[in-house]
């Protein structure tokens, strides 16, 4: 893997240099103050080994990423009953949010959109006070990636929480559809939390692998999830984890992969590799502007694609 | 492949015995009349085999199946240009069509939706006359499919034309926008022929084969389109093309398809094989309801997946 | 006025005898068990007289028909700047309300539909705490009506803030635009307790009068509000006061009017009469079913509208 | 009169000052080339008179003015019948058009917007060549105007013909749901011509004075239309007559009216006067700016108003 080592080097250097950097997520102060030079990249592989550049060992917020996991949490918990909360579709359209769970009776397109993944950390609040469901959530994304210092940013939460009158918006229109069983304070508190879980590079990566290795740890054979369940994770994120953008990240790039507007994007090549980036600046469709680009390069050079023959 | 042909057998006397095979596409009386009961299925190989089994010599109507041929060739033609006039994200919404048009000023969501499909029609026109527009389509198809037996069923095209006042409105509505740069009756002439266009699943399969093979003819190492393009049109099937549907298709199916109101779909295991099914019944979301289960069944039994470590 | 206490006699009497009735609102328990066979009317005349039939002496929740004070409230203490904040167009779409207010930034069509109506609590809270708030508001109706007895049902009250998810999810929504100077609760607050308002029909009619006599008391000459203020609320009636059925009350009865979900409606015949009349079941539109047809029947009887030579 | 002499003259003297003139509406050439400068104002009363000041003698193109005339005549072809082919309620939607025709399912809002227009063209096909209908149509105005000089103005027709994709899309999408019973290019032949119906503010305050006057002739007694359906046309005018802008016209100018891209608007006071205005300037919602801020003047200094007591 010194190729890879050495490609990823490069790809740092490159990023470096750039001055289009896209914008910074001001909405809440505490992600508007990151600085918009910063850029990390981690490679996990089958064998054990994290190879990383530049600020791959910086912690950032990961903010939607947190998705994928409190995700897989629910399946885990309810199984497919989630799907008959929460659809499997890509939002596909600019003005989706709550235009849409208006024309779809309070059912969220996907797990992914807010309205989405708040319903999902409803399902997980189910028998827990919002603490305890929280506490879970953590200690999941510790065990995998195997990092018991990855913690959650309480300015951050009390944050978003103190601004996030859109959010409070999406859960009490989904109340009204009966699809929130518990307060839209207590959903959103669950929901504002898990999104300000601060992570490195290294540690997404690690905590990422299980999904490209059929739901097993390769080192251990330990199973996290399902066959079925991991390639069905990585098909929701291959059409609908970069918003309004999923279209174009699977043109582009060809993997499944999660963004978040902190800056942060994992990817899956199945069999092969997880991955983890983080550049700050955002692009039109809010997903990192250059760690799209660079996880686009780096699919080029390593001819990594999961529709390559 | 002893064991494959064993599995289509076995997968066509399983479906010919369902009676759910959802209702068959009846706005043109020509779609209508098709029996409900017919099941084929056609995989081609690397080696140049075609296995098959059921109605797998009978020719369908292809419908939509025909716009990942058109997008081929108008690729071929003005490259990315194209996508100045077409998106690349999923229309994610039911009441898609015309209301996104609005919302976008006239470009299309994807080249797989009518309205974008329609947007490709007037692209191959550029320069030809409607009729030769149409026999350059043809040809292509024929050449993918080595087959010049590959006809266009007239009827069904002037059927079409005489009751397709929605794809009328779409496309006077992209002109209104600038976006056709054709009179609308010519673009809707090409494109309603090459809907019209009649194949057989072992056709199909063979036309789409290069898709599976990073884009050339894994034979003759000819080469159709470059890997990228090859790749790409694979990202667009697998996340736009089976309407509001795609989401699902790729969760249950897990490979890139496209699907046709005639019953067609065509699906792409890269490196493996391609895909022709039909089955006339359709599901709610207008894909063939029998070929998504039987491709969603023979992908599991074989373990196709995309997203497979 | 012998004449109209004779048509009032026998509308009530006729309205009685009908069985479609409508269907009575039942979102909150307290609504859903009022008498769907209640029937009143009430006309207030220009010298002081208010003649009535049917059940115009009962107290019902006048719901929404107290917009139409709680706007007036709100003009006179900030005037034309509401405008900045509430628009005066129909809002002419039965998927209205949270759509609309994404399309348009948050900015609701107009002072009648909720959003528009809780930004106006909103309005009239700057300065006040909740409870000053609704005190003012009541008041303000009981010195319309000329009657302390009209009070605010706080079980319907409370009702309404334990079920108005929606509504709560509409003012967080505008609170993300920023169109919403106090926390939701505060401004749903003083909305929900206007809202459950009881009043009798004859009450109604009276608190209403100023409207049909340019803004003034017809007897003592007492000015409400301007001239061109009554006459401009009463052209907000005309377009927006029946939700997505005010086209047709204006093209049916031919006056301004404002109904409620609580089956109430007030209408204003300018220079002659304001009007009342109650019956709980409600139309398609969620306008009082026969109150509708009884505002009809009267109109035309008495020749009343703004329409006439 | 004198006095409302004096009225229109200085009227028009202080609007021909005025250099905020709106933008002349250039979809066609024709409409393009006509002198923002143009102002003209007639008064059509009860005693025959028609009082004018400024360009009242020069025709003008009268565009959408014209539903009102062509509504009027389908009207009285097939009654209350058009109503289950077109609704009776405000749009209410920037983005209406088409939009909207998805939502309610080929069924426009209103007959004053293009899609209800195109309707109303469509019944006054029925048993006819569009020769036939437009000049139906072109009769009817000249009986109403008393002048047999009203003409259509055929290069303007042409014109809108030859660009009008858009109405094209609307017609088609209403023949796709059945609400459209000839071919769209019969349809919009009648739409185009009665658009490009050229007036004098003279001519069309006279043709328009029946709606003043509860449907009748003032001076001959003659009955145009029934009671009723004047007042109920007046109260489409009311509701619907100035797209978007309908509310805000009905809030500061107090009487049912009706606009056109040409700049021209007619008003209705009821028993007192019909009036014309015509500045071919346009505001934001499409409708004549100095047009508007006239009539709101005029109106104001006459005391003119439906919601006046």
């Amino acid at each position: 893997m010194a190729e890879l080592d050495g490609v990823l080097r490069e790809l740092a250097a490159e990023m470096a240099e750039r001055t289009d950097r896209g914008a910074v997520a001001s909405y809440i102060p505490q992600l508007g103050t990151i600085d918009a030079g910063k850029f990390g990249i981690a490679v996990a592989l089958a064998d054990g080994q994290v190879l990383s550049a530049g600020d791959a060992d910086e912690a950032f917020s990961i903010q939607s990423v947190s998705k994928v996991f409190t995700l897989t949490l629910a399946l885990g918990k309810i199984g497919d009953a989630l799907w008959k909360r929460v659809g499997r579709e890509p939002s596909g359209n600019p003005f989706n949010s709550i235009v849409q769970l208006e024309m779809e009776h309070g059912i969220p397109r996907n797990p992914f959109i807010n309205a989405g993944a708040i319903v999902v950390s409803d399902v997980l609040l189910a028998g827990h006070q919002p603490r305890e469901a929280i506490g879970e959530i953590l200690r999941f994304i510790q065990f995998l990636a195997d990092d018991d210092s990855v913690f959650i940013d309480r300015e951050v939460a009390a944050s978003e929480r103190a601004t996030g009158f859109r959010n409070m918006a999406l859960a009490n229109y989904m109340r009204s559809f009966g699809n929130l069983h518990h307060e839209a304070e207590l959903a959103l508190g669950v929901y504002f939390h898990h999104c300000a879980i601060a992570m490195t590079c290294r540690q997404l990566a690690q905590a990422a692998r299980f999904l490209a290795f059929d739901g097993r740890n390769p080192l251990t054979g330990h199973s996290v999830v399902s066959t079925q369940r991991a390639r069905r994770i990585n098909a929701l994120m291959l059409t609908c984890g970069h918003y309004d953008g999923s279209g174009d990240f699977a043109f582009r790039v060809g993997i499944p992969g999660k963004s978040g507007v902190g800056g942060g994007i994992i990817g899956i090549v199945p069999g092969v590799a997880s991955l983890a980036v983080w550049s700050p600046g955002l692009n039109e469709n809010g997903n990192s502007k250059l760690g799209s680009i660079a996880l686009e390069k780096l699919a080029r050079t390593m001819n990594w694609s999961v529709f390559a023959s």
